[in-house]
């Protein structure tokens, strides 16, 4: 057991090698790290990490987080608010928004179902996105949701509880990512990806 | 370049990432992992930051960390204060605490003679070194900094400003580590090894 040779560093240490993948060496290289910056710098970043903490909101409509009760996307009025994208977390949202290529808006689940970590349809945002789809307004519903097994069953679960509603539900393409090479594709996606075959699109024409 | 759904996690991502080691992506996932704990541990996390970098002090005689004006070690009379090994930071005492082996006191110096990165004599605790070496209660100087080319100039420059005081300089054995294997030594380590070898005493004796 390593001893420390101050309580206020031991305590530092502690604190950041409960963070994810640090450990006590990582933890005590960025400890000495921070003590030879300014004291000003150091306040700030406590700060920093205490205010996200405790003033953080998460948007009302689509559960991403915010600053406000309704965030930018939602409260935007040039986003097409009949389509839905139903992602995991925000950061699916975040990779999503930076491709460009969605004008809609999203609805964030909180995580996926997984019996195995005993999270079932209520510890997500399902009641909610039955709710907004039940008032009529969206025209289509967009599931971007992983390819695991995971993923497919909760795609099934809001597949069951929506398709009562008039509204196309949708997945997003699997298929060869570009820049991968046939031969090392495996059978499943390239099956899928020759059965949802479509017109050729140069890519430089984009 | 990425855009965030909330300043506040801008804010905290950037903080983060400033740490050595940790990118943005790293710092988005440390930043996640926060969100989801209580607010009493992140508030916790933060005040053990803020409190180390405004509360720590440095030993007075030492220069090593502690929460006192003298540190545990010197502050300590079963220690023989005779005996002082001078390393380049805290993170070497630590390292050799750890081996139990030592019962002197240290000197941290605080970093290393490095002109490619601006470090003179004069940004090192060493006036406050030869200051206590003058005052002649030491009988020992033990040299345990790197072996590199910093290390050995580091090392010279202290011999050429101790040497005019009657006090015995020693530096840390050099040799093959334990578990390594002969042939795959560097030269020099080898050879030296050859040269100060030692009478021969079981590992398991000890």
């Amino acid at each position: 057991m390593q001893s420390y040779p101050s309580k206020l560093l031991e305590n530092a240490i502690n604190e950041f090698s409960k963070l994810p993948g640090i450990g006590k060496k990582t933890a005590l290289r960025l400890v000495l790290h921070l003590l030879k910056q300014e004291k000003e710098d150091v306040t700030n970043f406590g700060n920093a990490i205490m205010q996200l903490r405790n003033e953080i909101k998460f948007c009302k409509s689509c559960h991403n987080i915010s600053d406000t009760e309704t965030c930018d996307i939602c409260a935007n009025p040039q986003r097409d608010h009949t389509q839905i994208c139903v992602v995991e977390n925000i950061r699916d949202v975040m990779a999503i928004e930076c491709t460009r290529q969605f004008k809609g808006v999203y609805h964030v689940l909180g995580g996926i179902i997984s019996p195995m970590d005993g999270i079932g349809p209520k510890d997500l945002n399902i009641d909610s996105l039955e709710k907004k789809v039940a008032e009529g307004n969206a025209r289509e519903l967009i599931l971007a949701l992983s390819t695991t097994l995971e993923g497919d069953a909760t795609n099934y679960y809001i597949f069951k509880r929506i398709c009562k509603y008039s509204i196309e539900i949708t997945t997003i393409a699997r298929g060869v990512s570009i820049g991968d090479e046939l031969e090392y594709t495996d059978e499943i996606t390239l099956g899928r990806s020759i059965l949802n075959r479509v017109h050729f699109e140069p890519l430089l024409a984009r």
